[in-house]
């Protein structure tokens, strides 16, 4: 089996992403601590989804310079967690900018390290909140910048593909695909505002709630609040 | 005056790169941190640098995760610096997996929230040691991947550029240039294997005393060795 990278912050969609490459590939998972407001609750899920899943390489990166950065509801406190969802083309307040090229870059490294040759991310485009770094024209010129500035560029060897298996579903068919996968889903967290409970208010909670609901599916993790949408 | 990011790891191709910035932008200074084993000193140089620059916005981002992954003679401390001029063709065991993504994509956030529009650093492409992630086309395409994954994307707005204002140069002019621009000189580190005094034997230090020779100048700093090739 080919090694694989997986990319694991350790919410439904990066869960679920995990469960079809372990499918397909012999899988490190990479998890990624930028300071956010929701990490250590994160990390929880990350370890235990790893553990579930019986993987035994993992690496946790640390990239809390994010926070110094700043410009992110995610990683500056003094700016807050919008509530509901954000109007159509405008890119809301928790895009942290140009993150996912920090991720991407540590598990380039990491690939190139352990002669993997792939990297899974959970992105999604549809139904995704206007980031500019989770569209597939993104990862494909991130894939492009790759094989020219890795060891394969002059090697002739195999460059390293991103893979976004998830990137064109609707939140309601990866809910449905983590259920026929058996995929973790109790384990997984992705309020972006509590460590506690997840606040079911919050942009991230609103759409994982109302993708349960559309896939016909009960969400196995509590909420604070019962106000579905 | 426009607004730059200067990535200044504090040797004499980024010094002499920080001193063509400063004179065409108002330049911030970013230093990073891999797990190299040089940092205490290049930092010392980063600080002198920025000061005799009169630089005010400095960040260090610690990124020391790539001393965890390691797969570098430069961040493994199992592994040796090698000694003389590297094979032609051949990537040295100094070569940092993937470091120079790492490196922009920390100064593309930063340049995103202050604003900027620019990227400095000091790539060398000839002369160079074999690094993939030095050359023009991977800089090229990284500039493509920024403008498809960060605000200005969907902002319409000018988006990053990055610039690499002595790639083509010889190591030779990179010295006669930062002596014409009166760049500090002084107060660079290039060794890749002391804190203390600049080893003269590792690959970085072969290119520079080689270097100050080629240009008909004396070197500033000390050498342990006087073994000039």
């Amino acid at each position: 089996m080919n090694k694989s990278i997986v990319l694991l912050s350790g919410g439904l969609d990066s869960a679920v992403t995990a469960a079809i490459a372990v499918k397909k590939s012999d899988a490190a998972f990479l998890h990624v601590n930028y300071g956010q407001r929701t990490e250590a609750r994160e990390l929880k899920a990350f370890n235990a989804i790893a553990d579930h899943l019986f993987i035994k390489r993992r690496l946790c990166a640390d990239i809390t310079y994010l926070s110094q950065i700043g410009g992110s509801a995610l990683t500056d406190h003094s700016i807050e967690v919008p509530e509901g969802p954000s109007p159509e083309g405008v890119i809301p307040a928790t895009y942290v900018p140009f993150r996912n090229a920090h991720l991407l870059a540590i598990a380039v490294s990491w690939a190139e390290v352990l002669g993997a040759k792939e990297i899974y991310i959970g992105a999604v485009e549809e139904d995704a909140t206007g980031y500019p770094d989770c569209r597939r024209s993104f990862f494909d010129s991130f894939e492009t910048t790759v094989a020219l500035g890795t060891k394969a560029a002059t090697a002739h060897d195999k460059s390293i593909r991103i893979i976004t298996p998830i990137i064109n579903r609707r939140k309601s068919e990866i809910v449905k695909k983590g259920f026929e996968l058996n995929a973790p889903l109790h384990l997984t967290w992705s309020c972006y505002s509590d460590n506690d409970l997840a606040c079911g208010k919050c942009d991230s909670c609103l759409l994982r709630i109302k993708a349960f609901k559309e896939a016909g599916r009960e969400d196995p993790i509590p909420y604070a609040t019962l106000n579905r949408i």
